[in-house]
């Protein structure tokens, strides 16, 4: 597929026609073109609706895309919901003068990274600016999905008493934006997490009982424990030594002086659910490839309400505060 | 409220959260800013999901702004299958240094928009990019709604002998943004026609048997008329007398050679229904400030298969192509 994308692409013409069809309709394996596409919907449950808008920088690391990561997004923010993802849009905002040949790549790889979740992209939408008007592509992915009837899994839903399972190593994927975007020689080592979580979380929705899902992008582990003591009014409490920081990672962190609790993951969840059942859950999540690290990092309790405090290795306490913006900007 | 969009806006911390609350939760009435929003849904239909991203330059013009535009352009595409609109999304891509005074108006104006339309903004999604790297703002607005059972309006069903109504005048969005855009001093006397169309559409759903709705946005009513013909494998016979052209919109193609029937509309739809239904229609149409307008200007015919014919004032016979690309980019 060579060429370039021109402004006619996203006008609404035969120009539009063709760029869809020949990129978009080809690998999302549908011929339907209608402004909204009508869809079943289960009839014993709620429904679950997200949007998230990619913006990440450069557009292709190690590991991933703009393209796999727009949808792992979206799919794990149903997921969090304790939703069953089922449908996903796609919304491109796309720069006059790019390679057809990497649109093709980007709408490939979210094609496969959609059917390995087992959700459809049902619906679109083209864009086109003038050049300088955005910084290459853009894509605003929304997703629908099923909640069953009696699930409430929420951030404001945890309880002193509950254990605080990570279910992997922290900031794969900050790390590999990082090194992408430096173009430091230690690219080949470092691979963003960029996964959809959804079938993982599957495993245990039906099998423990689930208080919070949470995935920790913006901001990290740090941010997404703060808003859930935050939201459910609790403190939490990790344990440095339980926390394992990948040896890229660090390296990654010692050169630029971030803190990997702060560093965005794209295929890590924060589980919270009761301490007794916290052991079944590992066992089922170690089973698969997505949850083969998860741990216990963690416990709520009640004293320090809405505070996060870590246990360190040195056995001090540390503060875990929110942080005010995000270390690396364009990270998703 | 006064200040800029910092890249901190974006980085999902305490400067985000504190953005939403300020500007986004205010306006959208609502306290909870969950992952994912987990809603009720209807338990007798079908559902209706659509998605378009909004890079309308500039932002504000007569009769609206990308805010207003971007919950009228997902209510419409919901409408158009004759959906019920029930909840929207919003995600916004914004640039470094963006005004938050002008935010603030965009916002206020989906808000106001929305409520207008009946449908509720439930969850969001908040992007900053560097200065340069995005035009202002952009919007993505991805909509669900509901569609009762056996109910079927699709571009692929016009049928031989069916009228074509437009519900009223067209080109009067593309001409506001044109006058907007190059500050031509006849501003006054041109606004967008940029307005919610699902309430008008309830009006007849009910009450006579359509067929196709569409709303003539990019490419206007000729790209609109063409995709009909399309996807029914019909002919479409229009007569340019019943089509009337306001005479501000008629001064704008003067000016710049443009066609009245490529232009953009935002507050318009294209119905097409039996013959012998069309009189109701109308007259339930006609009722209400946005379809005070409508008139039938064609009809449904077995020759001239995927053709869009226009009989002129002239009395001769002009084919109405499928525009290349649209006349006027960054319309939507």
């Amino acid at each position: 597929m060579t060429g370039k994308i021109t402004i006619a692409h996203g006008g609404g013409g035969t120009a539009s026609s063709d760029l869809i069809h020949k990129i978009f309709l080809k690998h999302f394996e549908t011929k339907e073109t209608p402004d909204a596409a009508v869809l079943n919907f289960p009839r014993d449950g709620q429904l679950a609706f997200t949007t998230d808008s990619f913006v990440v920088s450069p557009l292709f690391f190690n590991g991933g895309n703009i393209g796999k990561l727009s949808v792992c997004g979206t799919v794990n923010d149903l997921a969090c919901a304790g939703a069953t993802p089922l449908y996903l849009s796609c919304g491109f905002i796309i720069e006059e003068g790019f390679g057809l040949d990497d649109l093709d790549k980007i709408v490939k790889s979210m094609a496969e990274t959609a059917k390995h979740a087992g959700v459809r992209i049902v619906c679109g939408d083209t864009k086109v600016v003038q050049k300088g008007a955005c910084d290459g592509v853009y894509i605003n992915t929304s997703g629908v999905g099923y909640v069953p009837d009696g699930l409430r899994i929420s951030p404001a839903n945890a309880k002193p008493g509950d254990a605080v399972i990570l279910t992997g190593y922290p900031g794969e994927h900050a790390a590999a934006i990082i090194t992408a975007r430096h173009e430091l020689g230690i690219s080949g080592e470092l691979f963003s997490d960029c996964a959809p979580l959804n079938k993982m979380i599957e495993k245990i929705t039906g099998e423990v009982e689930v208080h919070v899902l949470r995935d920790p992008t913006r901001g990290g582990v740090a941010a997404s424990l703060n808003e859930i003591a935050t939201d459910s009014e609790v403190g939490i409490e990790i344990d440095e030594t339980s926390i394992i920081i990948p040896p890229g990672v660090q390296a990654v962190c010692n050169l630029f002086g971030y803190d990997p609790l702060y560093m965005a993951n794209e295929g890590k969840m924060i589980i919270i659910l009761p301490e007794t059942q916290a052991s079944k859950a590992l066992g089922l999540l170690n089973s698969v490839a997505e949850g083969k690290n998860a741990a216990i990092i963690g416990k709520i309790v009640e004293s320090h309400s809405k505070k996060v405090v870590m246990n360190t290795t040195s056995g001090g306490r540390r503060l875990i505060d929110m942080p005010y913006g995000e270390q690396l900007p364009r990270i998703c």
